[in-house]
């Protein structure tokens, strides 16, 4: 069943010079975000092409890199209306013939990662003061839908031809998996019984029908929808809270020195070890004066350590995902001065009311959710020289184990923030102190209270380590729990980690990433999906599906 | 991938002249459970021996039968103490060769029951004043611990050899499915270093390092290990409010008729359409004077409707799930008198402090969790001469949808009760009511508030059916709806419908079924499991697993 349609090596860097899908306009304080995905312009254009407004990885990119740059380029846009410049339609969802084609692990980092930028535009409205509205002119479907259903409000041509829908589950004998299925029940609490009979409709909903079920917000006449989309836009954004205008802070490209096995940045580094199938990756701290003013962050723009430091841990995170799929275990360090590292720190809280400092916090929240549901093993690696403090310490905290050397001669020290104790959340809404501590909650409170540094003694009584072996031990230790890991089942592992990093409470975004897509990615590995003769392989083609009736 | 061993029918009626797997003994108010499995009388004995204390279905169908006559036929046990007769060795999990020669949708299920059993465990402890103490004398691995994980507390005899562990991981390269990943961070609140470590030793961890862990809650020398185990059980029979003597209410057989594709009980009848793939259940409301008091209740027996309707209920459920894989489409109807099914919701409700009333509402609400966990769709068809109230009416918010007609001539009604408002929590927690208005939290009181019956379109507007087509549209629309959902993907299905059924909080029940089954349901399918090389089915035989090692 596995797939071998070759995917060229994704990048995930882009910018507005390079779109090719989307057009952005901005207006005052609306920015208006059309798409218009180029047929021909695909990752794989030799086998699919993207009609009607489809998408596959790269147009998602795009969108990603978009609402990146609305965040810090543009501080004046506090509301956002998406929309399609193409007649009649507004998004046809994934590409069908590119998922059909694509690899099992594609198709499942395909959908993390919309899944993700979907949940960052919710994550703007909530943090960020930019509201969505979905302005559907058209068709809007399966995964257009899904995109809508991302937004604050959903507004739909009432032409006698637009509609919303999700038709996964009767064309293409999969879910509607980009969080469809969770945020109509969850988000806009549709009964489920017209869930369940909205889900299995092939042509969706259309005008007042989809009001009434709750599936959009409002329905206009065609010659009242576009004044009545910039209405509420205005109103959207006139709740906001960021500055009326600039200036921002302008990502440029990251550049990262690629040369073999090697990916450099300016300061994070990977190195692949195949033999192994290990990663290496370390971030460094700081090696120079940072920004300690809200306007002096600013100024720096996107060269403050913050922003660079994470923006290239997010880059390589993706790379890893997409590009790498045997690299099974990720070795993270974290090198240079602590020190550096707990200023930065101080300076983000100090200053995290700002618009400009709240968005470098939220790219670092962001960042570290991508690790914890990155589908690899991390092992944070603490040695002399080690620079795991304040938010650079969430990286061992988001690690599956962290071993930290109990050196008689070198100092080796830990050292916690105020940043740690929750500007950084985990998709379950608490902090990963507080999921790590869920059965002594009074833990928490202790490591937040320590001031100053912990040796590997006391770093591992206060339960922030695995293990501390002295400098006799460490090598075995560290090499035999590597060794070992990359010896289990790749897909146990994927299993057990989603289970045992995200204990406590459930919120839409875990429900997405939990429920929906394990149960996405077991359809997607179903003959009835995935087969010669499933639903997913035969849409658009000649025949119809041929379905084994067993239910499970 | 898909196995063909076949396997038998199963029946899920058995008692105590039959068991052949645990040993219960009875001390005053402490039940000793003692697991000693018949290594040659599994369900498909030729394809596999049950060593070591390993499971298949055949023994958790006895311990399900077992913690059901605890609960009703033994109201003087107050504390059950679970162990094992086997010299060293408390229980090996679930048979590795059993699981490997099984279908998918075997696998599914089985893991489903087991699920359900141990949540039974639980839900004894929460609600019938029974508490579990797993004694645990020797290696107790996987599944094992994983039945351990359900009781209250785990005492272990730390004797060298005694251990707990989840070897799935390294082991079998699929995750211990019933519930272990799920309670070791989520109910014993492991952190999740020490149960990612934990999660990946084949030999598990042994008495003090075990206590440290908080993988048990003591450990103790073979020669204190009966002493404190005895002593402890005491203390928590003494916790309880059940009565200290019985009578209680012995559970006969239910026997029902079996005839080609239609199987009768006394008040459940399932009648199988094969070329339609559905199954019609009909449940018919008391036909005849039923208990109003407690005692009245004890005296009955398993006799009275609400007992016997709904142990019926469940067994054909089960029946269905492992026995008709392809009856894809259930179609409920509650016929009779719905005043008959109000009086007994009365009676409930008035005699709800009484632990054998108590018993028989446990009862229902585990019956309808089935139903909501059982992965078929349920159409309810409400007819003129319907009984949906009350109690009943509970099959039609547990259903995907509900059909009214609305009829001109004949009376067709609905009713609630007070039984509706909570005495049934779905397992996120919630009423069925309070679910399926999520996001119109009035309209569960307006629903709750309303004396006395409504009629279809009373119904409609109350938000209580799905839809209510009048005497003429009623046979096709019903007929359309049954026929297109008998022709999706049956995996597209369960997928679906396993999201929208449980909008709203997640709680470990539902993150065992979501989360957990969702991802090994996933692992069950993918070939470094059980491809020709993968881990669960090369274990034990020549040859060590090949694994792709793509991460996904």
């Amino acid at each position: 069943m596995e797939q071998t349609a070759a995917t060229p090596s994704v990048n995930f860097e882009t910018s507005p010079d390079q779109y090719q899908h989307w057009k952005l306009t901005i207006d005052g304080h609306v920015a208006t975000l059309a798409m218009d995905v180029r047929e021909d312009a695909g990752l794989r254009p030799h086998d699919y092409k993207l009609k009607l407004n489809s998408y596959d990885l790269g147009v998602d990119i795009e969108l990603a890199d978009i609402l990146q740059r609305l965040r810090f380029e543009h501080p004046e846009v506090h509301a956002v209306v998406l929309t399609s410049l193409k007649p009649r339609i507004f998004c046809a969802g994934a590409n069908i013939f590119m998922l059909g084609s694509s690899s099992h692990g594609f198709k499942v980092n395909f959908c993390k990662f919309t899944n993700e930028t979907r949940l960052g535009m919710e994550d703007m409205s909530a943090h960020s003061g930019i509201k969505f509205l979905a302005a559907i002119n058209g068709i809007c479907a399966g995964g257009g839908y899904e995109l809508a259903l991302a937004c604050d409000e959903i507004y739909l041509v009432d032409d006698g031809s637009a509609s919303v829908g999700l038709p996964e589950t009767p064309l293409l004998g999969v879910l509607p998996g980009t969080g469809g299925l969770t945020r109509v029940v969850d988000k806009r609490k549709v009964r489920r019984d017209l869930a369940d009979d909205f889900s299995t409709l092939t042509e969706g909903v259309r005008g007042k029908r989809a009001v009434e079920g709750r599936f959009v917000d409002a329905a206009f006449p065609t010659s009242k929808f576009q004044e009545a989309v910039a209405k509420r836009a205005q109103e959207l954004a006139a709740m906001s809270d960021r500055p009326t205008s600039g200036p921002g802070i302008s990502l440029g490209p990251l550049s990262p020195a690629i040369k073999g096995d090697i990916i450099e940045y300016r300061y994070v580094k990977g190195r692949i070890d195949r033999a192994k199938r290990t990663c290496e990756l370390t971030i460094s701290a700081p090696d120079g004066p940072q920004p300690t003013t809200a306007d002096a962050f600013v100024t720096a723009g996107d060269q403050s350590w913050a922003i660079r430091a994470f923006r290239e841990l997010d880059d390589v995170l993706l790379r890893l995902r997409l590009n790498e799929p045997e690299i099974g275990t990720v070795i993270v360090r974290a090198s240079g001065n602590p020190r550096a590292v707990l200023e930065v720190d101080e300076s983000l809280h100090a200053n995290r009311e700002h618009w400009a400092v709240r968005e470098i916090i939220g790219l670092i929240r962001r960042t570290l959710k991508r690790m914890d549901l990155t589908a690899r093993s991390f092992f944070a690696l603490i040695e002399p020289g080690n620079a795991f403090a304040g938010t650079l310490f969430e990286l061992a905290l988001a690690a599956d184990r962290a071993y930290m050397i109990d050196h008689p001669d070198d100092d080796n020290t830990i050292q916690l923030s105020v940043m740690n104790g929750g500007a950084y959340p985990m998709s379950n809404g608490l902090s990963r102190l507080q999921v790590r501590f869920l059965g002594e909650p009074e833990s928490v409170d202790h490591a937040l209270a320590h001031d100053g540094p912990l040796d590997a003694q006391a770093a591992l009584k206060a339960g922030l380590v695995f293990s501390a072996p002295d400098d006799i031990d460490w090598d075995d230790e560290v090499r035999m729990a590597i060794e070992a890991r990359a010896a289990f089942s790749p897909d146990a592992l994927t299993g057990m980690e989603a289970n045992l990093r995200f204990a406590g409470p459930e919120t839409l975004e875990t429900k997405i990433f939990g429920r929906l897509t394990a149960w996405q990615n077991w359809i997607f590995q179903r003959p009835n999906a995935v087969g010669e003769k499933g639903a997913l392989m035969t849409y658009g083609r000649e025949g119809r599906p041929q379905f084994d009736f067993k239910r499970t």
